[in-house]
């Protein structure tokens, strides 16, 4: 769409996703766990599940699922003060965790769930652009392998999770429509989109923002092509590590 | 796209706004106040205009504009407690002032503005769903009215808003693709979406969610398409308010 | 009591209210809803009913009354931060919003309320002086009709509202004895009251304070002249908003 | 004013203070130290001096004065939790060192005081009552003390305390008008009133309360006789302890 | 074990405590109440005794001893803000709380305490070193007359307190071993060591820290020595203050 | 020094820690990073190097050593809540970092460190007990990888390291002293002890915590051999681990 293309530091193609490495079991106390790595950057993704729900849920034979989201201080290359010391939770934090508990709760059928609540922890080790994204990925992974462990334990009938969501970043650097940014990418970026899509093909999140300047719709259409083929293969990842985690 | 449509409690059609009105002045301590109403949906929005900068942004000749969002307890049918006194800003009022300011953020060149700090105050005095759309709209033009008066004071040379910008809501309900959703309806909504665009019909945010269900592509053009149709109204409705504020 | 009278920028004379209007049902999701105006000071209160009492009073058959206070960050000339930011509450807002409860719960009868919570909500749209006088006088009312449709519902037999109570403030400004402070005669004042009084003439609250020096007790009993006037006035455009409110 | 006259259960009369006891250099770290009994009610009063003055009042070669209130958790009957543990100062300690605070205020020369703030600890180590005006006799007292000290060290030319100022409570219980109530007797009140007076009879703060049923001026009059009788006791013994502190 | 020892300004030997004097009943509002200066340290410690236990104790039939720990702002000589305005508890407050508590609940028989919490409030009203210490051997004292009139009340059968514990502190100044560090001294420690002990002689805290420089076990050894000798004088104040207490 | 000896779950005797390891550079952002594993328990640590000292310390020209502590919800095998949803700090995480802080500024000379802050964070993975001791080992690798490429970089003449310094705990269960105490063991200790240890033999904190009851001094210098044995191990790795990072 561009004459002159944006050359990538990493030598990828445009439409090229970072290496990306799924590791069931990163952790052994929660009931569902996985190491999310795309490229540098590494999320920590726990499931747990706990009987009960929210008092307004309270009686309704229906489960909840939620997230939280935290970065550890030197995830990033200069420090950042602890949000337990600032003694708040700041804004950025608040509305990733709030997306990716909006993007799990769309593919989990609550009624199966019964009055259980699942929390999603997703904790970034290490900060390289797109950590909400791994996160969305990587809690579903979490997810599904913890209802897997439900189903096999007798506890749930079958897995509440009605298909897996993965999510990844699309943007527009000087004029060139960039798959999966990393940090310098998308600090660059004059258009940055996030997508959350399901195994078959529905859209779950589509957030896009333009950073300096409107974008036209046309471009929308390109920036969501791009993330489509991530995506199918983010979900080819996600089902490799469920089964590793039998 | 349905076979039978959702009958709208108002009487709209599918494809109309609410009556909505804009009051420029409302108030007269800020350098730029707006009441916008649509429907039952009431905000007041105030554009403070203040000499410097954040730390991270002094020296760089450039501005910064930032939104904060509020509502009175009692802007809703049951009340709600004051974030003061629970001594916190929840993660849904992070979530819209972040969006409030991008949106205007994206149109406003802050080179022109110089090292000063626009903030737009957003309160909802009533609540009928669409608060955070109608926030952007009016603190546009809230935005737009105080530039006018800097320049028009001899302060800036000419306004550092390059162009007005607008946002409205559509939503699925029982399969029915809505334009502007009440809160009756945004409640019941299958999908959510925000949108936020300029005057030359550049995308500023696009913000779809599946609350329950994920949705294909075209449903998602449908959608754009209705809210472009809203937005160009509400473009109207603020180039004349601000003429009236003269 | 001075040889040479203060000028009141408005041209008032000494004793003279500003100008006093009370909008019954400014907003319609409460129960009592008045927006006040007292020349430029506008403040929107608001009656929650709500079933139930604090735990202290729980199995008493009898009510409560509270309330709490607000500003907008742009009703005054300049901006201020909001205390939802600041994380807590500050000492000037929880002094005047436990007057306001003082001074409500004095003329409510308990038990006739039976086991509710009423919530006056006082939100400051725009302050030029007075606002916690003129929370009083609107708050008042906004109970006195919440109550009113109560009774009319059924809910209660008679209103637990004994009688109505206004207030106003009165203050020393260059020797001058003035009633109904504007905010630019408030900043000058060498002493300010505060007084609260019921229909009968019964006081309720008096509040007087030396902002630099003492002053005698007789310049007290005039104030207290002064005071009550103005709230006669009051009490009389109270009477009339209820009956407008039907 | 009643017939039949209140027994208080400390065999006191109506107009009779409780037994008050100064003592001077109760701690020997601060500026000015004064541990101020009244009956039951122990208050230790600290003052801080300290060089330089709250931002907002720099450069204006003026002092300032402020006040701090707290209490033991144990200073009552039941234990009250710690505001240092629930994270926040109440509305009742807010509302009380602001009146603190400005009656100090207004008997300082804040000219002859200097860029310098003087803190006012009064903490609470046992209540029985009026812990509010015991704070003030005793605030008064430490300050006079303080500046003793800091014109003997020749920091000073004279003492920037114009006058000292003293205060008690009075109240209405039972329809007989009580001075110094204790805990037992302030709970019971109809009225309440704390009153804030100088060594040449000016009113520093006058603040009365129907806790009730509103109160008619007449009786306000008599209140603020006994309270004047009690305040030039109060006097009396802040001056001997002054003499005693050397 | 140095050649020249270390002169301490108050002329005590190395392994002399300061003046240590126990008051009991000091306030009357608490189940107990002691007062304890050790020099010019002066700590208040006050035993609540409340029914119920925390909930992750209901139902044991265990109590629960818990401490909290205050200091003035101006028990130091320069003032300290307080915790409440700074809107939470410090790490080393926090610290002292957690150390206080553990000391008491390792000679507390919590079957025989019943389902009751005694919380240990310890308020330093003036600091010269050794307020944590001051505080555990304070603490004891309250709750020891506590429990003394439980039994006399009724309440318990037997004195849940098993044996009785005191703490002093033991540093190394100079190369020179000094028993109970005054402030001075302890602001120029190189080791600074806490010692909790029972009446039969048991360890219940060793908290030894080098401020500087590491130090030898034969060191330590020493300093126990000396911490040991002071405790054995301060239990010995203790029973006398409970024999006083009656 | 029982007949009957506690047997470990793990089969280790007595003396014998549990399996450790040391991975420098886990994450690539911070200037010293290290992975500690201790058996189950997985620590984080990252340091990280600032220009700049406290306000207090300014001009002085020296350094300062910090540490913070923190721990993954899911470290444990019950969720715990995030310390930055609940607004504050807990007790127990000040207590630890504030040790790990004063571990390892005893052995930093700040003066060949100069005006720089170093701050360790330590992040707990993984929780199986001990994991402020991990902690600390962690934290003085991660120290000394910095400090060692701070010299390397030319910026430092000589690491301000003076020596290393290792933790490890030892407890008393069923009368029986362990080494290197798991969770399970530890949640049945009846004694718990830290302690920290230099190379040269030096002990820089020893802690030692009567859980349910008094302890002997004989049984606190078994403990300690106890604890020596196993930090020799520990000093040995952690300079492998130096070497590994170059």
């Amino acid at each position: 769409m561009t004459e002159k293309e944006f050359f990538r530091a990493s030598g990828r193609r445009p439409d090229e996703m970072r290496p990306v490495k799924l590791t069931a079991g990163y952790t052994s106390m929660p009931e569902g766990s996985v190491l999310i790595e795309v490229g540098h950057t590494r999320v920590l993704c726990a499931a747990t599940v706990e009987q009960g729900v929210p008092g307004w849920m309270r009686n309704s034979g229906r489960g909840w699922v939620t997230a939280e989201y935290g970065m550890l201080p030197r995830a990033t290359l200069t420090r950042t003060a602890r949000e337990s010391e600032r003694g708040k939770v700041g804004g950025r934090t608040h509305e990733i965790q709030r997306l990716i508990g909006r993007s799990l709760r769309a593919v989990v059928d609550m009624q199966a769930l019964g009055e259980r609540t699942v929390i999603l922890d997703c904790d970034v080790l290490q900060a390289d652009g797109g950590t909400r994204t791994a996160a969305i990925t990587g809690a579903c992974t979490a997810l599904a392998i913890a209802c897997q462990r439900l189903v096999k334990a007798g506890t749930l009938k079958a897995s509440p999770l009605r298909q897996l969501v993965a999510a990844t970043s699309v943007g527009i650097v000087e004029g060139t429509t960039l798959l999966d940014l990393a940090y310098e990418e998308d600090s660059q970026a004059e258009v940055d989109m996030n997508l959350v899509m399901t195994e078959d093909g529905g859209l779950v999140e589509v957030q896009a923002t333009a950073e300096r300047q409107a974008f036209p719709r046309a471009r929308m259409m390109e920036m969501m092509d791009y993330a489509e083929k991530g995506i199918r293969e983010l979900l080819a990842l996600q089902r490799a590590a469920m089964e590793s985690a039998g």
